[in-house]
């Protein structure tokens, strides 16, 4: 399978590349606006998980990222959603690709940070609203601990909720995240559900922020 | 100290008063609309932990049960939030109580169930808004499988998490359920987020539906 990372130059998208190129055979194109930081950042990631002259991992621009994904993951924030979609949407449709989105809306407050959903509810939505109809959009990937992800060295244990409307792709989006060593992926049901799954996250910020459990907590379901 | 859970025969009071006397010393008071019904229940709890001669344990009519307590715990539905604060009032503030709220807004739909939280945010910003001004309001064990821990037998390993505006009677409460072996408390940050963690109780049911993960799932922060 061939995973695109757009917006894969940021913490989400390290922590992503990182554990697909340890623990599965998939081919990772790094997207970003500049296909050259693409490159240079694909280029840190190999050398990250010893394998500088692994191929899997690669960069390019956001669209030509798009292009070659069977599996899209959005990587962006909230606010770029419209125009990285208007940039790739071609792309998703001509390769069928299926379509992850990982964002959420949080906005900060003079004591740590909240939820700030768009408008439709939350970003998942937000992103199956604009994106071309016949592309499946799935939520998956929040609230993940990107910097310990994105160790080679931290082992992990902890689930990510994947939600969307269709079954199959959501059963292959989850499938891609059973790869992932220690991570288990747990069908969060409709897009319905994407605002609670989304909340998630501020919500572990602040706990992180109170709470002495370490700096970057993840969730499981016990 | 003394812990009264008004509306203590549902599920919630059971698996909160086995706890209760299997892991501390405290005196627990199960309220309910009819004092027959509490004082019986009681004595089924009491045989449940095997202590059926434990004085620990006794039933009362909503209002005895809240002049009791220290820390009252208001186990019962939304819809009956309003009339039994106009019960128990006076007994909160003549016995300057905690007052702890487990409630959380759930409605069912077509296939399974939704967040349906009041008009003002959650269960426990309606709390804090009809209880005495002077009465502390927390937000605490919430999403907890109740069949789970109303069994003696059953070891756990979960959180709950904590809310609520002022750190004294939170930390209270916090410390209150730190005394059940396996059950940590978290600190959710203000009421302001109780909506949030109210709404995974809905999550979890959903995710218990449609996942092998148990029947009734809990939740840890790792």
């Amino acid at each position: 399978m061939h995973v695109a990372i757009i917006g894969g130059t940021g913490d989400l998208g390290e922590a992503l590349a990182v554990r697909f190129a340890l623990d599965t055979d998939h081919e990772i194109t790094i997207g970003s606006r500049m296909a050259s930081k693409a490159r240079t950042v694909a280029e840190q990631y190999r050398t990250k998980v010893n394998s500088a002259s692994d191929s899997r991992i690669v960069g390019a621009d956001n669209t030509d990222a798009a292009r070659d994904g069977d599996v899209v993951i959005l990587s962006v924030p909230p606010y770029h959603v419209r125009s990285t979609l208007d940039t790739i949407q071609d792309e998703l449709t001509t390769n069928r690709s299926i379509l992850v989105t990982p964002g959420v809306g949080i906005s900060g407050t003079s004591d740590g940070v909240q939820y700030d959903p768009p408008d439709v509810g939350s970003v998942t939505e937000l992103v199956a609203r604009l994106a071309p109809s016949e592309i499946p959009v799935v939520g998956a990937f929040h609230s993940l601990p990107a910097n310990r992800l994105a160790d080679p060295d931290e082992s992990i244990d902890m689930d990510t909720l994947v939600v969307g409307d269709e079954q199959a792709p959501k059963e292959r989006v989850a499938n891609l995240v059973a790869e992932i060593d220690g991570l288990r992926p747990v069908d969060g049901g409709p897009l319905t559900n994407a605002s609670t799954v989304e909340s998630l996250t501020p919500l572990l910020i602040n706990v992180a922020a109170n709470n002495d459990l370490g700096e970057h907590p993840g969730l499981k379901i016990i």
